[in-house]
């Protein structure tokens, strides 16, 4: 039996509630798989598309309706976490009760606090929300203050830091939860991002991203997989380039190699890559995996996907 | 020490999310002073202006931008759950924090089964929603289908079915959390409605009273106390007549000979009391208290509040 912290990527979910209930379903046989052969199932799920979507909502109802408040985006991504793990927790039961396994679905919202003094703050990064023109985007960060990046020549995107997860508020719970039986589904979409201020925590403007969050995530569960589930089964080297082949196994100081030969997209499989490397330092009998949703049975089976250990 | 159900009432959250922060504030003082009194408190929020809202807010947006789905109303209440019990286990564990209290705090998203033959689903009486003209209305109706009625002369609203919740899913993950000592907030709004279906559970167009589930988790529970915190102290007799008096204790017997009697009104006072009776008619060791946010000690002292038992 393993431990394992399973990061679900975005194809995991779906842009329209319809189109999400559809593809929990096969996300959650994929889960389910996991725990029939004996595993301990910790999810983690990101939320891009749903927060932005959610965002953009209620901005555009609030310039509608003066009675409907903006909505900051600490609370939208806790809205994503209740609407995406509501439809998660709903296709996982079903689909233990359907093998007739008997444990428990939950999702615990969550916060993460990260540190107000990150370099993410100073130099945002994360496009969220719509495409703007250059004209629309000047003028509404002289509005609001905030930063507009042009984004892969397809307009201008608002962009927020992404500073580092720090802690998990609601770690001990997931601890009691998980060492009851219980499926979990936390830190959906990196965390909620919260400072420590002087009386308190308080949310702030910031998404984290979430599999350096299932990092942290299954450190402090001293787990024995961090399983990142993206839309390749392996990771690649020269990635579509004549030359590109697919990785086996890497050993953390590979990972690094590679990373400094530039190896790995931004955005893409670099993150994926530099939450793996942070979670097999800091437990070294860890094993890393990257593979696809599908791959995920195989995967931890060891017959595909690239893994990761010391 | 008591296991004490909560239920707070609408006046224990806010219209905003500034508003609710800010109430948020003295709601966890009020739930602190439980604790720190070394009772178990699970809590149970309402979320009928904060579901509406959002609900409004995705149908707006939906209607401006192709790109925005529309939102059925389970999955706006389980967006709900995760917004109002962020606000609400954020400020919970700083009040906690603030007074040495080592307990964590968890929201739990909770779906909870209603029967799809109860009869409220024939006779929608719960209205959500903005207010409509008649003509609006009519062609709403004719247009979507729902069901629109007058509301005490300030136009139409659309009504819902608001049926009895039978079995809330997540129980044994609440049980859990609770004996080990975390503060859970659960079953927000009703609990997201959902119905048996032939290969699983699928969301309604509903709401459930939140009063009645939390009668139904504090029985499941086996709590010894279902507290009901509303705008007033004490239940009264005759309220806003002459002969207003108000109600120290009411056996069973009593609570019914006032309800045959119309003393409580319907949508307000009447549901907290067929919530008490509920549960103390299937927990007679227990006993049901209503009064307010601000009396929430005291009434658990016995100094204030409206107490029922067998």
């Amino acid at each position: 039996m393993s431990r394992i912290v399973l990061a679900l990527g975005g194809n995991a979910l779906g842009n329209t509630p319809q189109k999400q209930l559809e593809l929990v379903k096969s996300t959650s046989r994929s889960i389910a798989d996991l725990i029939e052969s004996g595993n301990e199932v910790i999810v983690v799920h990101g939320n891009g598309p749903q927060v932005g979507m959610i965002h953009l909502a209620m901005s555009i109802a609030a310039n509608q309706d003066e009675k409907i408040p903006g909505m900051p985006y600490p609370e939208c991504g806790a809205m994503s976490q209740g609407y995406i793990g509501y439809h998660l927790q709903q296709a996982i039961g079903r689909e233990l009760r359907l093998r007739k396994i008997e444990k428990n679905v939950a999702t615990v919202i969550s916060q993460v606090i990260v540190d107000k003094t990150d370099p993410a703050f100073k130099n945002p990064t994360k496009p969220v929300g719509r495409f703007y023109s250059k004209e629309e985007a000047d003028r509404l960060a002289a509005e609001s203050g905030a930063t507009f990046m042009e984004d892969a020549g397809r307009g201008y995107r608002q962009v927020i830091a992404s500073p580092d997860p720090r802690k998990i508020v609601e770690i001990e719970t997931v601890k009691t939860l998980t060492e009851n039986g219980n499926v979990v589904i936390t830190v959906g979409g990196g965390g909620i991002p919260i400072i420590e201020t002087q009386d308190g925590y308080s949310g702030v403007m910031a998404v984290i991203d979430k599999d350096k969050s299932a990092a942290l995530l299954a450190t402090e569960l001293e787990a024995d997989v961090l399983m990142i589930l993206t839309a390749v089964d392996k990771v690649c080297l020269d990635y579509n380039k004549e030359t590109q082949c697919e990785v086996d196994e890497m050993s953390l100081s590979e990972a690094k190699e590679y990373m400094s030969q530039g190896q790995f997209a931004p955005g893409s499989m670099l993150p994926k890559v530099e939450a793996c490397i942070s979670f097999i330092e800091k437990n070294p009998k860890g094993k890393a995996l990257i593979s696809s949703l599908e791959s995920a049975k195989p995967a931890i089976e060891g017959k595909t996907g690239t893994v990761i250990t010391a």
